[in-house]
């Protein structure tokens, strides 16, 4: 169903989005009433869903190229915390009245970049007109062995607690995008702007941690937030040493000129990072897994049986965080 | 993902989401990244997407609780047209600030009373902030045995055209939600604004069409507009007689008190029917089907070979639309 006009909608949907349909059989080109998904024996399907705004997600004038990867990127950080391999996903999209003419060419040719780089086809969508400022609603679909999912409920007392990648870039990259952190360098200030526009879902990671991950989650509303959902699924506490937690330079040069922006780096969210948890024993596997994902992953604390966060400081003191939630424009 | 904040996030999930999760074991209560979706060996899924937003799909004071299973029978009905049988779904939900206190429970109250008449559980999804109006977006899963969903692509020509119920209560139920239609009695509006308000997706039928219908799709953008994507899917084309679409007494009173209203029946949006075509051969079997979904079947012409759509009417002149296009508030 779309309410835009029929023939302006075929146009739409088969110059720009049908040929991003096509490795797909059960996509049907994006002509039918709904697609088919068959799995090998075996396998079960991943799914996870979410939305973006304009004005509350991104800007409104944000580049079209990049905001079709954003949304596609966190659905696909999404399916690597469930250690599954991405397979397609659905576009939603509420296109306001006046959108450039080329808007939608760009923003198809974005998505065709990242469905190469992770393997995925669109299958499917919708796209109407809203009367308001633009909204993107994504379904992404992965695939893991069955009854091997990755779950944040499964950790235990005694694991150790591994985050990849490095935390807080892009919580200064919003403020980069917000006319602040000026005084990094251009570089610097570039390295955060990209990691807050465009998040690397760690896909080659999230599979390769089946069978060796105790549970883990993505960090998508912030390291303190995401770390504790995961210690209240899985009933559990957790003790992190804020000096181990792996920063950018450019992260750590913002904090060494501003060191209230340490905690902002420790709570802020859009990292798409994974953080998870593993027994002591997988040490030495975790580091093949790591090499054969190429992403550095670093130990920063482990669990216990004592609820709740405590991030440590340098200093021994343990940190408190006026705000662990995820923070928008 | 959300930007609610953290503690009322969690609060309304858990509250009015989570309880209606239980029937999906994969759905792990809605507290993970994402769902798992296991499928019996020789069933393939289906997966259908629709958005709809304030303003344009339904009015912002249109009641919670028939909001929700608007956008999901809407899309049982994309799932009724493949055939399936509806199973899932994941909610997207862009929420203004300022709604009502007691505006989720009673959305959440709707959804329950559908899931429990269609069979279908959620599993996931995401709820926004937005500084716009409410915009919902849905996906639904069905499921098939292996490589029998019905298709539009799929009619042969000579085939017999159907439709389920009757046509065009959804288009004129909309004028009665604008304030038209005053002539009408109160109940012939009642029926109407209820067909548009919340309508029936053929969801019994179409799992039953599977092995006699040629091919279908489900009427929302208009009778004319799908049997035209029919048509086009197939490469065929179409001769149907006005007169022996089904017409309810509500419409056929409207039609009687102005001509003019007979076009916009046959060519407006949201009715939600069955469109399905078939051969002759099929006829008896298709009156056993019309029984046990306890649906009204209605031949209303025959494909052939001459692209486009004829529709004639009851003199024999061939009617012309100003618009076969789904048409909104």
């Amino acid at each position: 169903m779309s309410d835009l006009p029929q023939g302006a909608e075929f146009d739409l949907i088969m110059r720009h989005f049908a040929p991003l349909s096509t490795a797909e059989a059960g996509a049907y080109g994006l002509r039918d009433d709904a697609a088919s998904l068959a799995l090998p024996p075996g396998r079960e399907l991943i799914v996870t869903k979410d939305m973006m705004t304009a004005g509350v997600h991104f800007f409104a004038d944000d580049p079209p190229g990049t905001l079709g990867r954003k949304i596609l990127r966190a659905n696909l950080s999404d399916l690597a915390a469930m250690g599954a391999t991405p397979r397609a996903y659905a576009m939603g999209l509420a296109l306001p009245d006046g959108m450039p003419a080329d808007w939608l060419a760009q923003f198809a040719t974005g998505l065709a970049e990242d469905q190469t780089e992770y393997g995925v086809t669109l299958i499917g969508g919708d796209t109407i007109r809203t009367r308001d400022g633009l909204t993107l609603s994504l379904t992404a679909f992965g695939e893991v062995p069955e009854g091997e999912a990755l779950r944040r409920s499964t950790a235990r007392a005694g694991d150790d607690i591994y985050v990849s990648g490095t935390i807080g870039d892009a919580a200064l990259g919003l403020r980069v995008a917000q006319g602040g952190l000026t005084d990094l360098s251009g570089g610097e200030r570039s390295v955060l702007l990209s990691r807050y526009r465009m998040p690397q879902p760690r896909t080659e990671l999230g599979k390769r941690l089946i069978g060796t991950a105790s549970a883990a989650i993505d960090i998508s509303d912030g390291l303190v937030a995401d770390l504790g959902h995961l210690c209240t699924a899985s009933a559990l506490g957790a003790r992190i040493e804020a000096a181990v937690v792996p920063l950018s330079p450019a992260t750590r040069a913002a904090c060494a000129a501003d060191t209230k922006l340490l905690a902002r780096a420790l709570s802020g969210g859009d990292d798409y990072e994974l953080l998870f948890t593993a027994p002591q024993a997988v040490a030495d596997k975790l580091a093949a897994v790591a090499r054969d994902a190429d992403v550095a992953l670093s130990r920063i604390g482990a669990l216990d049986t004592d609820l709740g966060v405590r991030m440590m400081a340098a200093d021994g003191e343990e940190m408190h965080f006026a705000n662990t939630g995820y923070s928008h424009l």
